[in-house]
C-alpha cells in the first residue's frame, strides 16, 4: 500500500483509447456521458454549521474533519457574496470527498469563540484539518481542486515504501520537492517505526520514502538505520547525523533544514511557503522580493539551480520559482501591480510589503549569464539594489480602476 | 510580440528571492502583504444580464466579450445554487479580467431567445466567446482558472514567431502540442499572411509557429513558404502539400489530420478533445474507453509513445493520456464510478456510454511490455476485449449514497 500511495502520489496516470462504433448520441462526450463527467456541486448542504452542540458529534463522524474558521458573516450584499463563494469552494470539496469520510464544517470566530478556543483555532480564514490527534493547519489556496488534492495526500501512507528500482527511478525525478529517505531493516523495525513517527509531523509538506531493500540502499549510498535529507533542486543529500535517529532528532533535523534555497511555489502549500520565510530565521521578518520573468524557463531553471547551489550557504538566500501558468488567475494581477508587460522578460527586485518594484532593462535576445545574475543577487542581498517607488499611487490607481468599470457595467 | 506571447506562453517563470529584513508584521505573507495577494471575488458585479435592449452596447464596449448560454435559472434551492457557483466562476474570470477589456455576460435559453439566435447561441452551458467577427466556442473546464486561462491565450498573436535557436529549443520541447511552423521571407509575405488568416480559425487550441530565420528553417528542413504540421508525441512533423498554401488549403489540412493517435487531456480544452473525437470519423460515434492507470507514469508514457507511433495509421485508434493530478476533483470519482483501488496499477476498458469497465490483472511489480500492450490494444480495437457489467447498479450504488450521506448531515 505505502508503495502504491507513493506511486499514485508521483506518476499517476490514466490512458483512454477510443474506439469508434455506432450511438445516436450528439452531445459533447464529457457532459453527458459516463466515466468522465466532471463533477459539479449538487447544490446538497453538505458543509456542517459547527457549534458547541455538534462539534464532538461531527469529530466522532469523520475520520477526518476540516474546519474553516472565518470572521462573522458580514452584512454588506458584496461581502455576503464573497463570503459564499467560500461556502461553495468547501461544499464541492465536501460533495468530492464525501465517499472518503471527509467531513467540512465552519466556525464563526464570533459565534463560537468556545469551540474554536477548544479546538485551538486562531487564525481567520485559515482551514483545520483534524485527523486522529492531529490537526494540520491547510496553507494553500482555498480552492476546491487544491483542497482535494491536498486531502487526498493526507489519506495516504506518511511514509512511501520504494521496493525497486523502476521506483528508485521516479524518486530521481521529484528534484521539486523536499524529501528524506531512510533504509531500514523491515517495517518491523523500530527505527522505521520512529521514521514513521516523524513523517506523520510533517504529511503532506513534506516526503517520507523508505526502503527495505539492499540494493536501492546501495544505489543511495544509505547505511541501515541511515536516513538521508534532499533540498529541492540539490544535486546531493545532507545524512540525519548520529543513526539511527530517533523520532525527536529527525523531526529537529528537518524544522533546522526545511527552508530551501530555490523553491517552487504550489497552490497546495504557497501560503506555508512564505511562512517558512518567516519563521526560518527564528525572527519574524520583513522580506525584499526579487521577481524574474524569464524568457526561457528551461534554460533559467539551470541557471538559476547552478547559482542557488552555489550560495546554499547563504542564510539570506531564498529564492521561489513561480510558473505562472500554475497561477493564471495571478498573471492580470502581476500586470498591473508591477506595471510591468509580462510578454517581455523581465528581473525586477519586489518590496512585498507595498509592492514597489524595480526593474532590470535586458536585451530582449540575450539573457543574463550565471555571473551577472550571481552579481546582481549579490547586489540585491547587499541592499544595493532596492526599490524606491510609491505605493500608495498603486493602491488609488486600482480603486479608480474599479469605481471606473463598475459603473460602466451599470449603465448596461 | 509575437515572440514574446509565444516565450510567455511557453516558457513563463518567476523568480523570487526573499531576503531577511527587520518587520513587525506577524500575519502571513500572501494573504496580508502586496505583491502576491491572491484574487478573490470582491463581490461587485460584473456579469452582464444579457437581454435585446443591451448586447449590441456590450459587443461594442469590449474587446472580447464571453457569453455563458444557459437553462432558465431553476426553482430548487439546490439547482438555484448550482447555478449560482457558476455565475461567480464567471463573476471572478470578469474581475479578474478587467483590465484586459474583456466583458462578460449570461444568456437565458428561454426569456433570450431572439438574442441567442441573432447571436447563434445553441448548446446551453456553453460559454461563446466574441472577439472580432469570431465566434469560439469555450470547450474547456468552467473554472476560472481555466477560462482566464484561455482568455489570455486568445489575446496572444494568433502566430508566434520564432527569432532565435534558444527559442526553437523551447518549440522542440512543446511535444504535448498539435502545432504548426511555416518559414516565410518576413512579416510581409502574402503566404505569411494567409499562414496567419488561418490561425486564427483555430486559435487558441492549435498553436501557429513562423519564422523568418534562415538559420530556424534549415534546422527544420523547411523550404521558403513550406509549412509543418506536427502531432502530438510523433517524431517527424507532416508537410502541408503543394506549397506555398492559401488559407483555405491550411484550414483543410488541420482540419483533416487534427484528430491525434495519443494526445494530453487538458482542463482548457477537455471538451473539444473529446468532440474531435465525435466528428473525426465523419460521423458521430460512440466510444468504449480504453483505461489504463499505470504505476510509472514516465516510463509508461515513453512506452505509449512507442505504441502510437507504430499505429498511427490505424483510422480507429486514439489515445487520450490523463494526468490524474491535473483533475484532483475527479480521482475519488473515478475511483467510485470504475470501483477500482486507484493506489495500485489499472489497466482496463471503460464503456463512456454507462461507465461499464473491465479490469486486466497486472503483477504490480511488472509492467506490461509494449507488445503485450500492443496485443491487448489490438483486442480492444476488434472487439475481442469488451465490457459486460451492469451500470444500473453502479447508478443505484451511486444515488444510495448521497442520500445516506444527506440524511446523516441533517441528523447533526
Amino acid at each position: 500500500m505505502g508503495a502504491w500511495s507513493f506511486l499514485t502520489q508521483t506518476m499517476r496516470s490514466l490512458w483512454l483509447l477510443l474506439i469508434p462504433c455506432l450511438s445516436l448520441s450528439l452531445a459533447p462526450f464529457v457532459q453527458t456521458e459516463k466515466g468522465l463527467e466532471f463533477p459539479r456541486y449538487d447544490g446538497n448542504d453538505r458543509v456542517i454549521d459547527i457549534n458547541d452542540k455538534n462539534y464532538k458529534k461531527a469529530m466522532k463522524k469523520y475520520s477526518i474533519l476540516c474546519l474553516l474558521y472565518h470572521k462573522p458573516i458580514p452584512d454588506g450584499k458584496e461581502l455576503q457574496k464573497q463570503h459564499q463563494m467560500t461556502e461553495m469552494v468547501l461544499e464541492l470539496a465536501a460533495q468530492v470527498m464525501e465517499e472518503k469520510e471527509i467531513g467540512f464544517g465552519m466556525v464563526d470566530s464570533h459565534e463560537d469563540v468556545k469551540v474554536a478556543k477548544k479546538l485551538g483555532l486562531v487564525e481567520e480564514g485559515s482551514v483545520y484539518v483534524f485527523k486522529g490527534d492531529r490537526v494540520i493547519e491547510f496553507d494553500g489556496l482555498l480552492s476546491a481542486d487544491t483542497l482535494v488534492e491536498f486531502l487526498l495526500d493526507l489519506l495516504e501512507e506518511p511514509v512511501e515504501v520504494i521496493g525497486n528500482t523502476l521506483e528508485l527511478r521516479a524518486f530521481d525525478r521529484m528534484e521539486e520537492d523536499i524529501r528524506l529517505i531512510g533504509y531500514f531493516k523491515n517495517d518491523e523495525s523500530e527505527y522505521y517505526h520512529e521514521f514513521k513517527e516523524a513523517a506523520e509531523q510533517f504529511q503532506p509538506y513534506i516526503r517520507f520514502f523508505a526502503t527495505f531493500e539492499k540494493s536501492v540502499a546501495k544505489e543511495l549510498t544509505l547505511k541501515m538505520n541511515e536516513v538521508d535529507f534532499y533540498e529541492p533542486f540539490m544535486e546531493e543529500p545532507v545524512t540525519v547525523p548520529d543513526r539511527p535517529n530517533s523520532e525527536e532528532e529527525i523531526v529537529a533535523f528537518v524544522t533546522e533544514h526545511r527552508r530551501p534555497t530555490l523553491r517552487k511555489l504550489r497552490a497546495e502549500d504557497m501560503f506555508e511557503t512564505w511562512e517558512i520565510q518567516l519563521t526560518s530565521q527564528g525572527l519574524i521578518k520583513h522580506r525584499r522580493t526579487f521577481l524574474l520573468r524569464c524568457s526561457d524557463g528551461y534554460e533559467f531553471l539551470e541557471l538559476l539551480k547552478e547559482v542557488a547551489r552555489d550560495n546554499t550557504h547563504h542564510p539570506g538566500l531564498s529564492i521561489i520559482w513561480i510558473d505562472p501558468d500554475d497561477f493564471p488567475l495571478l498573471i492580470p494581477y502581476w500586470e498591473k501591480t508591477f506595471h510591468v508587460d509580462l510578454f517581455k522578460p523581465q528581473i525586477g527586485v519586489v518590496n512585498v510589503t507595498d509592492a514597489d518594484s524595480i526593474w532590470l532593462e535586458i536585451d530582449e535576445q540575450d539573457l543574463p549569464t550565471a555571473q551577472e545574475l550571481e552579481d546582481w543577487i549579490e547586489d540585491v542581498l547587499s541592499g544595493k539594489v532596492n526599490t524606491e517607488d510609491d505605493d500608495d499611487d498603486n493602491d488609488d490607481d486600482d480603486e479608480d480602476d474599479d469605481d471606473k468599470d463598475d459603473k460602466s457595467d451599470k449603465k448596461l
